[in-house]
């Protein structure tokens, strides 16, 4: 199944892009190379700041693995401006090393928008492909589902629906081992008469097509892992995505106030943390290496600004297989062969 | 803030709408009557059924409480169909007695498209409104979240959104003594810039209006309560409150997973059931009352299909303050002064 390359995948990390970088960053980053020394490391960013911290860290950082960029977009600021005014920043210098051919893959967890715009522009987009997509693991009662789009584009067309369809299906095929991953529609019922236009217009392309469609899927059978692939616009997605990113703070929220109500209660309260934090360790989202960004001419993965090294290293990994698994040769394949029969 | 009517409320309740009806719709309505002795109950349903019911319950149960009806709604039944093919079901019945002015408010844990549909084109809807809506409350960390629309219709209009506000402004000004609620339109960014057409246009609607209107909410910004009421179509909302309804369920697979790995964690979760059932109460939705649907000239109010006595009770007691709070009126007044301002 996996077409090993011969050359060793470079992979390029924005180290100033998250929360807590450069910290987290060369932490994961060397994690990583420890699980796996099969690829070439490109630190990007302020050379001195990740020095700095590599020795604060006791990291024996060789200079060599460090590209410098001098700028930093930060959180705030406007995605497609960023590639105008901050030309030198980690995150536009780190997705150019991809698009000169000098990196095979690009991780940051640097501003979401910022980075699959950029990565977009400069290292482009598929063939027929309008609206590159970003998915996003779920832990499920399965074990696998995934989520596309989580919000790279908000106004899309059933066409660009069918297309993250197809995408996710290679993705999903070839990273989680699932031969033919079933692929249902998000909507407000199960029946095909259900939802709006726009769901109705994609349910017709994909019953019409070599995708392993499965109809309809509501609300609340994301969880139950009803379908491996749940395919929705990037406006419900990121809805969806962040409502359930709340929703561990909000059961803490919950048993700080039960556990308020009595010492007695708190006690147990404390004596049970550990296993339910244990329990729900699968709602780690730092375990799924970051959001893929799908349908551009190359590999850019986008983590959470608070992304842990074990994120980080996570991120790169994936970025590694996807490399070595020749994702995006296989992406072009499917977007001809998938395509709907006449 | 209570104006008190003088006439005694009239609640007819569907009793073969829910999943175990006629047994909770008539636990349900006793509970409702002991706390509250002051409305009159009509039992819409088949006779022979809720007298049957009635004694196995060991309920004393005055035959003239009840209004007979011999078919019932199923869930599978087409919502605009069932008006026409089952006109003497105790949905319909129901529904009919308040439009003839025999009931002043209509409870029903039937199916929920054929409960809108139904009290929509027998009650009828107010002055303006083109889409009545459905609101459900939503647990979180201030006392009082609404979600509209979740599930009444999913291809709607700017102006649709913002007459949702207004009635959910009213509604829960009403019924949870918030003067002036705030509300927030969902979205994937707080940025006035972000989002599809629909909410740009509905913003600027609010933003001109006397809504104490707060900008764009993210999904995860719900569960942490920033906002009163939280506008969305009912795509988005239907999806999200399902998805929501199913979290507990996983957590409880979750839960499970880990217990099976060993019999030390096994008895720790056991020990803990209790505290942690306790804890995530406020998640019960048979807590809030079930949804009404709002925009229509009258009180209905649409319970879960799984309503237990708890719930049911909570829909009598929450369509009798409806009707004793006079907010049909109050909803017809605040349509013409929360107006755009020109």
């Amino acid at each position: 199944m996996t077409e090993k390359k011969l050359e060793k995948c470079r992979i390029a990390v924005d180290a100033m892009g998250g929360d807590y970088a450069p910290k987290h960053e060369i932490l994961g980053a060397f994690d990583a190379l420890q699980a796996d020394p099969n690829f070439e490391l490109i630190l990007v960013g302020d050379r001195e700041k990740i020095l700095k911290t590599a020795r604060e860290e006791k990291i024996n950082l060789d200079e060599k693995l460090i590209h410098h960029a001098s700028q930093i977009i930060e959180m705030h600021d406007k995605p497609t401006e960023s590639l105008k005014s901050k030309r030198d920043s980690s995150l536009v210098v780190g997705a150019k090393l991809v698009q000169e051919k000098k990196a095979d893959a690009f991780v940051s967890a640097g501003n979401t928008g910022a980075v699959a715009a950029v990565s977009t522009l400069l290292i482009g987009r598929l063939k027929n492909i309008e609206r590159p997509t970003i998915g996003s693991f779920i832990p499920s009662e399965s074990n696998a589902t995934y989520l596309f789009d989580v919000g790279a584009f908000v106004d899309v067309k059933p066409q660009h629906l069918f297309q993250y369809a197809v995408l996710a299906t290679i993705f999903v095929s070839e990273l989680h081992g699932i031969a033919n991953p079933t692929v249902a529609l998000l909507n407000v019922g199960e029946e095909d008469e259900k939802g709006n236009k726009q769901v109705k217009e994609t349910a017709d392309l994909m019953r019409n097509s070599d995708l392993n469609f499965i109809g309809n899927v509501e609300g609340r059978d994301i969880l139950k892992g009803k379908s491996n692939i749940v395919i929705c616009d990037g406006f419900v997605g990121n809805i969806l995505l962040k409502f359930g990113e709340s929703v561990p703070g909000f059961m803490k929220y919950l048993l700080k106030q039960h556990s308020e109500k009595s010492l007695f209660e708190k006690i147990k309260i404390g004596l049970f943390k550990n296993t339910l934090k244990q329990a729900l360790s699968p709602l780690n989202p730092d375990l799924y290496g970051g959001v893929p960004l799908l349908g551009i001419n190359g590999i850019s993965i986008i983590g959470h600004g608070s992304s842990s090294p074990l994120a980080i290293k996570n991120m790169i990994l994936r970025a590694k297989e996807m490399y070595d698994k020749n994702l995006i040769q296989k992406f072009e394949k499917a977007l001809e062969t998938y395509a709907v029969k006449k």
